[in-house]
């Protein structure tokens, strides 16, 4: 829940606040603001962060998708799965809140469309449809449970995961913020949703389905592909 | 104290010197400074790359926040407080001097509003009010003191402690830059403050009170929250 | 093969979709798009993150230059060359057609010329010769087999091999892409050459010959100026 | 002499080939170049990935102000410097043979002024007098060579040297890029120094002597302050 939490506030937190800033120079005004680097970096950097500080604690599941590929691929125990996925969409709701409140200090501030929503069609940040953003969170969601799966695989060098799970939701996030915004995780999309309005509830369906779909599609092919033998590893240790 | 100093010569430096520059092109002017993801990037750095030298040698505190929050989570005793923060706030001060001398040299330069002295307000980058700045810093301040009192856990990865800190201040810059111009760190406010002039003196009071807040609630809470037994462990090695 | 796949999909796919981006802010159109330097990153991270993830279990080779550079060093059978090479270029496709139908999800998209192929004289972003490019490709082809040799050398620390191989790859992409776009790898170039057009089609032979050349000399001189005795080690584990 | 080649390819190249780029749009030009945080980010990898690389083989000195420290601190005999020094000179001045001859197959290409020099005055790139300019690199190579001396101690964490070591470079540029340029190395400004013109070698002097009082002065200080023995240490894989 705290992870969801850190994720959204520091990922959706640096795209409402920090990615569009002008400051004037001697010149003009000079774009000083994030852009899309900043907020991939920043969405990197809080699962980085977190399972460094926290995920040898609580295990690191920031993600519905993660949680269901771990279970799918026999690290995690679908009992535990239901619990995990309503504190992730909590704590990301908490996050999400707590962005509007803060960005509401600002004057002139309007939550509508201004609140990190993911979507496609018109409410894609670069105007791509409905099959390109299918295609893009399937796709990248099962590139991102395959680099979980690998990264906390015995034979990968210990200690490596977090940051190797943390850069490639960078860089999911470097190609796909004009697609998207990047979801690849249902509760970072219903975080924040219901504040930004302007019609991402109603597009709220597809990050739930695409992230699921290549969770499992990923989960399932893991073992196959990559010959690891699936067992169930559901110590709190695991940071899978 | 030296810690401090790098930190504020490094984070405070890169907003006064390069966070905006502007190149001249064949097609006109063109920005080539680092924005705030430079910014961001630098107070981070300044931790990383602190700790990793000398966080061996004199424990790594660069923060009265940090201070407080170790020693109320139980990793500093008490007694130690005062002089690991008088020593922060001296070193801070030094290095936002020498950054005026610096700046000086520049013909044309101005002190006043451009030493990056936090704020809210109109002193707020991007003209946020009392209460976000408040919020975000206690926040911001608590999640940092969590990350760096789970990173040095014993049971997380060794040596990836302050590679997770540092790009944690990295992460809380990115988020709150247009908000406050950041502090979560009292030693960091005052070393520019009254330097900055511009009002900054007169918020400087909310940049000891929030992250002093945030890191009581954060050291109080991580021990119930995350499970760990409280426990004195004072010894220089010891990388909070 | 999957390797390929996600170093074109995540660098090619980060040039074609995100690298140039505007916002709407009060003050008018603003940068918001990651640049040169956000696709360089990218580069480097679909390796360091392939890497760690999956390197253990395949090899981490997703480059036929660094497939000949690793067997002319000894470190790889030729006899596994062909298949290693044939399964990096139909990795390398298949991304390429993915980025194009997803990219053809955006009205008005134009494959022609916007598909991040790599290109000299009037093909190079900046404009630069068939001479220039040539020689950076040569150079840096060769520093980057370097680098992947010294890091799997048993006696560099243990675990940071993909850190270090991934970040050269982005130190290249930020020195070379105005040159060339960058190649370095084969199989990257051909991967979106005939999807780009625009002529890619006609100077795609520089991108296999410079490459080749310089993964040969680097190969061939890492041990006279390195010291390391030439063996062959082709376990899975191996790491090159 | 390969590690100062591949320090002042990947910094200076970054910074002639790649800092100013634009990209037209529809909404017309469109900054792209990487500006002086991807130039920060390049010089920093150089170290960062040739100390991974080859630091182990050759001991990882790039820079004769690091060798001068290293000597002074105890752990480098003085009889080696000067072979050093020269390697580290020559190496250099090859990359900024290699720049120039990749830079001039750009049509309209001027080298005067353009190929990264360092200065001061009206050579500074944002307008820094002498005093700023000698200040700041003094103290900046000072800190340099403690981080040096710190993360290569004993008792810092294995491994972690190099990351700690290449982004105490990047975070130097970033504060001290519109200065001087950043040198904090004499070889990298002879490198650039006698190609690029425009006064460049008549101010070449001051990037000798401060990065050299810089290293004396942490050198000497870093024993007495931090409480190591001084030992000596020549061992062809002791990465100072």
């Amino acid at each position: 829940m705290i992870g969801t939490f850190w994720l959204v506030l520091g990922g959706c937190g640096t795209a409402v606040f920090a990615a569009v800033q002008v400051a004037t120079a001697d010149t003009g005004d000079v774009p000083v603001g994030v852009g899309y680097l900043g907020v991939s970096l920043a969405f990197g950097l809080t699962v980085l962060t977190g399972v460094y500080a926290l995920g040898h604690l609580s295990g690191g599941h920031f993600n519905p998708a993660v949680t269901i590929g771990a279970a799918i691929a026999g690290r995690l125990p679908w009992s535990k799965a239901p619990v995990y996925i309503v504190s992730q969409v909590l704590g990301g709701l908490v996050a999400g809140a707590l962005i509007l409140v803060v960005a509401s200090g600002k004057a002139g501030f309007e939550a509508t469309g201004h609140m990190a929503a993911n979507g496609y069609g018109s409410n894609s940040p670069d105007g791509y449809g409905l099959l390109s953003a299918l295609i893009i969170e399937v796709v990248l969601t099962a590139i991102f449970i395959w680099v979980i799966l690998g990264a906390t695989d015995r034979r990968a060098p210990a200690g490596f995961a977090p940051l190797a799970i943390g850069l490639t939701l960078t860089l999911i996030h470097l190609i796909s913020i004009p697609i998207t915004n990047t979801s690849v995780n249902p509760a970072r999309s219903t975080a924040v949703a219901f504040f930004n309005g302007d019609g991402a509830v109603g597009q709220l369906w597809l990050f739930w389905v695409a992230p699921i779909l290549g969770a499992l599609i990923a989960g399932a092919l893991y073992g196959p592909l990559f010959g690891e033998r699936v067992k169930i590893a559901s110590a709190p240790g695991d940071r899978v």
